[in-house]
């Protein structure tokens, strides 16, 4: 079992940036985390600050792997061409995100990219991510 | 330990109601097997189409349970009273929605109650309630 | 054959309100005129105030009538949960109305379900029900 | 008696154009059942594509007939003349349309006419025509 | 003479909701105090979450009180069902509101329900109770 | 010097329609009133309800006469045919209008043809026509 | 204790223009008898119809009086400058308008000043200026 | 017979103010030449840049003077208490432009004054204000 | 092989209108090039400046020819009488322009005749005419 | 003569990606059925995921190449750093898009960077790239 | 060399007026400043809280001076009759603030006189004056 | 002192592309000039083409230097994520433009970016980026 975790545009500042919006942890700590709480699932992550390059790497496995669990940060609100690459694949890709986007600025309460994902989860902190590996292993288990 | 599921408007036709898009399973027999999944937790469940009576429900219920499990169905579109409620109560709410909302009509793409609920969790079909109390467990082990 | 009419909030005090805009009669008086006028059909009658009430009506007689024909008033311009009990049941709704909403203020000019609705008949006054049934009576017809 | 039924743009192509819309019947052919049904009414007919001509149509009619039966084709949402020349005149038009245009495109929900007709008939397929005719027919019945 | 207050939904939880913005005096307290300070005047009190509740009270005292002071709340901002039951009854009715609406959220800045009021006072606390009252003595006292 | 007076849509029932709005003289007798008070100038009258014939009437004339008056009734509000129709010719068009259209229905707050025309008068009555013949004498005047 | 009354544009017509909508009454007389009604405030008055002299009103009583009550006329819907100077002083200052804006043309309803003031009182007539020197004096009992 | 003309801000520059679309001549010759034209009239001219001057001098010339020409320049565009002032006074009230404000930016389209002006003239240079007057006249006239 | 070429309002001014932005040459020369240029093509053109006869000719040669070229002008962006006569016939439509619409008026932007039309082509001068046919022999070619 | 291909975001999964919607071909097929075609033309072919890239790529070519044909993908609705790109270069930039985007999400029917182009072609699968080609050669002999 | 500074509305209570957001000093204690470090311009410094008085500085020194520094407060976002003075006069106007107007409320993001204006400097505190004052002496300087 | 010069997409182009907006002079050119200005300042350079790689620079100067100056170009209307980069920072960041951006095209009129930045510069030419490192320099010296 494989899962993909992509995060888009300044979550590599993840622990630095605004810790009170977005917590004190590094990416990195809490992926260490979330593989030893899911040894059965092989879990990459992939950080870029470029949309092109995240459209490439969902193109790279989303044929593939069993699920994506993307935060396209900024994108979510603005990239049409991130929906076309999500749409393109066949593996399910979930959208997420560290806070609950409904509660900031106005233009990010719409996401573009909701159309073309499986679902959507946001609000719980780093534990959104955990919570979108929760749902692919349990849409898997279901069609088994 | 003490979640309380409340859904909204129509969700009561759960397994009769448009099967392709909500699933044949009644929501009970649903229930059942989440209790099963979690014995540690007492999970109530509470159903109604009246706006008022969920206010109502969430105003008996804010102040002591653990977390609300709240689907409002189609007053999350148009219920500023709903949102008042979450936001005067202390528990936590998780806002759910069995479809991936943002892929069906223009007007279920905006929740008023996002706005006052912890987080969002959307498009798992049932399976959404199951990770929302996931999410309320994580919390509330986090906090001890 | 048997056939629902639902009036929604404030019409019960037709005859009362505004006779300008309304008319004089009461519905009572002219529900006996319809049951006169369509000795065949059993013509049930139902008014509540609350949003809610007409949810559990239209999910209560919505799988087993032949028609419902269904003057929201105001929940016309605001009630998704109303959409949503509509399409949700086997019946056909008829919406109707007794004014000409068009002519009236601008939100009145948009109707919610419309796009839940078999059809739509506005603007003649009480005879707007008669139509409706003879609607649904033609419907039924074509039919067998 | 007398009744004027005018038909607007494209409704020439009626049991050619979208069957599956519009049903296979053409209109010739339902005008000859409604003149069955109703031999106590002289039911005149025109249809146009040009809108300057749908608007003369009313100027000879609007001052001498009983009512008029107004399905204005997609003229219903572009075309101010076209309610000039209803509020103009002293029959009472009413508008129909065949199929449920609040179902359709966004830009077919909006009616400019609707306010200067007496009532509005939607969704009841070629029924629609009759419901109008019985509606005119009521009116003048009261009035006496 | 008779004055009617009606407050709508989370109103019930006054002195416990938000108490920077509410306060912490509970309404019966308030109402206690009014009742002191104008014993001329028979004051009822009703609070209900329901928007159909609301729309029967109004009903019930519209015909025959001296006037009615409505704080409804969220019902404010998307009840036309409300506006209606205001508009056809005959006592006046004014809207209150506690804080100053227009201060809060894009959302609460525009009322539905003014339209239908005899005038409307917001943002002096609970006093705003009080100035319908002032406001509705005077206009009795000018008619007489 | 030749004057073309153009009258769109409806206009042909001046007298008739709506006297309170539009008076009780028709065009014709108007006509014969400015014939006799401007002798030196040639005033020819079109009228027609038809957008396309309106149009041909300016592409007809619009090369030779010294200016034209047009009143294009409802097709102000909703024709960029004819405003192109009015930048492709070279005689300059006055737009007019017999009422105060920036009193009336929002729709009829906005004209697409006034970005073709030399200037606009509307809201003196027919006394309207004759101010943009004083303009077209007083442009060709200073003009020699 | 002193309180600024301040009107703003055409409020010096008062018992002039329209007084079907504002009156018979002058403010000067109203003026009176208010001061024969709260003999223990000084009631300070002011009138300009210009938005530059309003502003320099409020700038000299708004840090010494104990209120201000504004009805700011047109200016209420256009002027951010208006809003800034009331946001500027210490002095609470209350919005009154003597109609029912909200029920009047769409422009007048809504408010730019009403995010800077204590409060808002429209719909009563004269009376609410009564009922906004009524709140300044509740508030500053209270204070005490 | 007295005519008052009012130019609002910025039209003292006229003549000196962008000559290719306001022309070369100053507003005092224009006056002269009208003042020849129209011996039987008494053309009193008054400018000034302040909207609350502009609202003083339509209250003192609005109740006594056979018709007000304004141009009310970019305030036409702005300021809602010039309509109040229009509406109030008894005098008609004519609005001139000296350029086709429909041709030029999008914010100059809109008119906000004209709602309470009788009529509307713009585009013809300074023959707009002679036009005005040939209005008041013939109004004036018919009258008699 | 049968095309038909339709052009729209104003367009019989080709060669005459705006040159600079049009071109210099005349329609019908401009066809006799095009014949030469596809000897296998029937090639038959028609102009109207009314939105009824092109919707008649779409009609009329909307069954038999293998495909419609078809340049509606200033309708492009106003009929949805044309689009519903485009959706109605089986040959495919191709929308052209002569201009790039996108570089004019905003209003010129959107086209709502293009969700019925096979496909569309603007800004290549006459020249996309001939791109038009090309495209629909190139489509004609590969179903063979 | 040098012509350069552009291929936007999610373009190099042609033949793979929906292909119902955009065709079972790869684009490198089908440049090579391009160039047999146009053995006259040097055709040099780009595709890349990242807006910068695009743009880089733009500025290398744009003013040397005798025309460009770019596919922008989803970039075409969001990029006015593309629009940008194509206005600082010399060559003619020709918009293509496979499918007519007219009739796919309301998103899609704007496109930024039409205002920037020479023209747009749409709809007609691959052969909208050869039709873009056709008009470069067609501008390029008319210029000679 | 010669230089204006124009501050707008409220801006005389600089240094009393949220000094935590425009600061604490008087705007004479800065000019005074501004003065020593240019010692080679004459400054001069105007302030009114009026529209029409800050028109008739721009016209009196807006044709002679070397260039004009505005703050026009609260007008910047609501008054074309300043954008008209702005771009009536020949020196060039540099629009200043003090605060950065983007980070506030969502009125102050859209600025009517910018697009008269030289450029925009806001967001750094009263240095902004002295930016302007740079920009007008670089401008001047390579001028000569 | 360490500031940091970013230019974002197109204005690689600089001296290249439109020389009547943008100037004759590149970009090296002025540096060098800068440079030789501040010879206290040590003024690195940086641009690219691409929104990752901007958000990359940001990330890695935007800790550690003492100002950035950053020309977003047509990223300024578009990217959120750019916005998020610079509120991640520590140093402040100044946007700068060439041009007016407000008396081009209205989507330009629009900044994403502003909300994050400590203040604006527009319309100066180059020497928008000198008066951008004025601020920065006397921002700092006003610290110490």
């Amino acid at each position: 079992m494989k899962i993909q975790i992509i995060n888009g545009p300044n979550l590599n500042l993840l622990g630095v940036r605004e810790p009170s919006v977005y917590g004190k942890m590094g990416f990195n700590d809490y992926l260490a985390q979330l593989r030893v709480a899911y040894p059965q699932v092989e879990i990459d992550y992939y950080q870029n600050n470029s949309e092109g390059e995240l459209i490439n790497k969902i193109h790279e496995v989303g044929f593939s792997c069993d699920g994506v669990v993307l935060n396209a940060g900024a994108y979510t609100h603005t990239s049409v061409a991130l929906l076309d690459a999500i749409k393109a694949v066949s593996s399910p890709v979930i959208e997420v995100h560290i806070s609950n986007v409904h509660q900031r600025e106005e233009f990010r309460h719409h996401s573009i990219i909701s159309a073309g994902c499986k679902g959507v989860i946001c609000g719980f902190g780093l534990d959104s991510y955990r919570l979108a590996i929760e749902a692919i292993l349990q849409a898997k288990n279901s069609l088994q």
